[in-house]
C-alpha cells in the first residue's frame, strides 16, 4: 500500500509513537529509524509490525516476517524521519518484556546498574559503551525515560537491541543481584576507593547514580564497596556513558590478567 | 546601556559569532553563556569584550575588567541564549593563541591528539574526558570544526577553557612531539595491541582518528605503537570521548602504581 498524506491512521500512529512514552506504554509499540538499527533490532528478535520505506528505496527487508508493509511518498517521508536521516526506512516494532527474570547471568557476570536515569540520550549512549565492553546486561532501576525512545535509540546506535536490559525497582535490583552473588560495586566520590585498586573479577554490578544527585542511601547502604574515578581536572564531572566504560574496561582489563 | 531590540548591531555581531565561524575567525572574538563556563573561562584568562546580563539579574561580574557592559530586555535574552538557558549571561570574549608553543610540556606529559575531528559536540565531550583524566593538553591536528564553536563549548561544559589546546598539522604534531621525546600509541582496530598492555608511564600522546575513517598513515607510520580498545559486543563502536577516557585512565592508573 502507498501513503502519500500525512493524515492517513498509520503515519498518525507511528507520529504518536515517536512522540509520546505513553503511547509506546499502552501500545506496546515502538518505532525504529535507518537500517543499522533495525537490523540489529530484527536480529536481538524483535518483530516488526509494520514497515514504511520511501518509494524510492530498493527492497530492504527479506526473509523477515512483517506485518504490513508501506511505501510512502517523500513528502510523507520527511515528516516520518525523525532523525532526518536518508535511509528511506522506518519500522514499528513490536516491544519486549524488560523483567530482571529475562536476565541470564553467566558464571562471572558483569552488570551495569543505573538509578534513575533521567535523560535518553544519556541512557542510549550508556548502552553502546556496554555493548563494547561486553557487559552481561544493564539493569535500569526506577527510570525516567522509557527504553523505546527515539533519542535513546539514536544515541545507543543500537545498543539498546543488542544488550540485555532489565528495568526494575532499586530494591528489586538489589535482591536479584544478592540471589546471584553480585558484587554491589557503587560508584560515588566520597567516602570511596579508587576503582582501580577494586577486585572485579568476581561477579560484579558497577551502579551509577544521576550526574546530579548520584545515588540513593539505598544504594550505598548495599554496596560491598564504593568506588571513585579520580577526577584530576577543574570540572569534577564526567559523562555517565564515559564514566561506565572507564569502570567496565578496568574489569576487561583485571579479567583478562588473571 | 540597555539593549531592547535584537536590530542593535551589538546583538547582531553576537549573533553572526554564535552562527559563523567564519567571523569568529575574523574578528578574534567567540561567545560564552552560562555563569559556570563564563567562570571557568574568565578564570583561565580570557578577556571579556562584552557582556549581556538578562535585566532582571543580579549583578554577577565583579573583580573583572570588562570592555563593554550591557543590560537586555527578556526578548533580547531569548534571541541570544543559545542553549535556551535561564541563567541570564551571555558574553563576547576574545580568543586565544592556541599554538604548539603556547603547550609547555611537563616532565612526563600526557597528550591526547585528535586528527581531523568534525563534530564540534564530540570535540568537546573530548576535552571534558581530558578535563577529568588530568590529560597536559589536547592537540587538535587539521580540525574541520573551530575551538570556538557553541556547541563546542556546552558538550565540553568549559573544559575547552580549563584543559590547554593547540591547533597545528599532523605533521606539526608529529615534529612537536618527537622533538619532546614524547611516545606517540595511535588508535587503531588493526595491526595493533591492547592498550592495557602498553606501558603509558613514558612521555606518552595517545592519537585518534576520526570514527569514520580513523588515522590517515602519516600517523600510522609516525607511531610507537598502534593501540587498541577490545571490542567485546556486536556493534564494534564506541563514542571518541568514551574512547579518550578509557585510554587517558589507564594512563592514570599505571603511572598511580609506579
Amino acid at each position: 500500500m502507498h501513503l502519500t498524506s500525512t493524515q492517513n491512521p498509520k503515519i498518525k500512529q507511528l507520529l504518536a509513537l515517536q512522540q509520546k512514552s505513553s503511547e509506546r506504554r499502552r501500545s506496546g509499540l515502538f518505532v525504529v529509524e535507518g537500517r543499522r538499527e533495525l537490523e540489529h533490532c530484527i536480529a536481538a528478535g524483535y518483530e516488526v509490525e509494520s514497515i514504511f520505506a520511501l518509494e524510492t528505496e530498493p527492497p530492504f527487508l527479506t526473509g523477515v516476517a512483517v506485518g504490513e508493509s508501506y511505501t510512502v511518498s517523500s513528502h510523507v517521508y520527511e515528516r516520518i524521519a525523525y532523525r532526518g536521516s536518508t535511509e528511506g526506512i522506518v519500522a514499528i516494532m513490536r516491544a519486549k518484556e524488560h523483567t530482571l527474570q529475562t536476565l541470564h547471568p553467566s558464571s562471572s557476570p558483569l552488570y551495569i546498574v543505573l538509578e534513575r536515569v533521567e535523560k535518553p540520550g544519556n541512557l542510549g549512549a550508556v548502552l553502546r559503551s556496554a555493548d563494547a565492553g561486553g557487559a552481561d546486561g544493564v539493569i535500569i532501576c526506577d527510570p525516567l525515560t522509557d527504553l523505546y525512545n527515539p533519542n535513546l535509540i539514536r544515541a545507543s546506535i543500537g545498543a539498546c537491541f543488542t544488550v540485555p536490559t532489565a528495568v526494575c525497582s532499586s530494591e528489586e535490583c538489589i535482591a536479584f543481584l544478592k540471589a546471584h552473588g553480585v558484587q554491589i560495586l557503587t560508584a560515588q566520590l566520597q567516602d570511596s576507593e579508587l576503582y582501580y585498586d577494586t577486585d572485579m573479577t568476581v561477579p560484579t554490578a558497577i551502579v551509577m547514580g544521576t550526574e546530579a544527585t548520584g545515588l540513593t542511601n539505598v544504594w550505598r547502604e548495599a554496596a560491598d564497596a564504593h568506588i571513585r574515578i579520580p577526577m584530576l581536572g577543574r570540572l569534577d564531572s564526567l559523562n555517565v556513558s564515559v564514566s561506565a566504560a572507564i569502570l567496565l574496561y578496568e574489569a576487561v582489563r583485571q579479567r583478562s590478567v588473571q
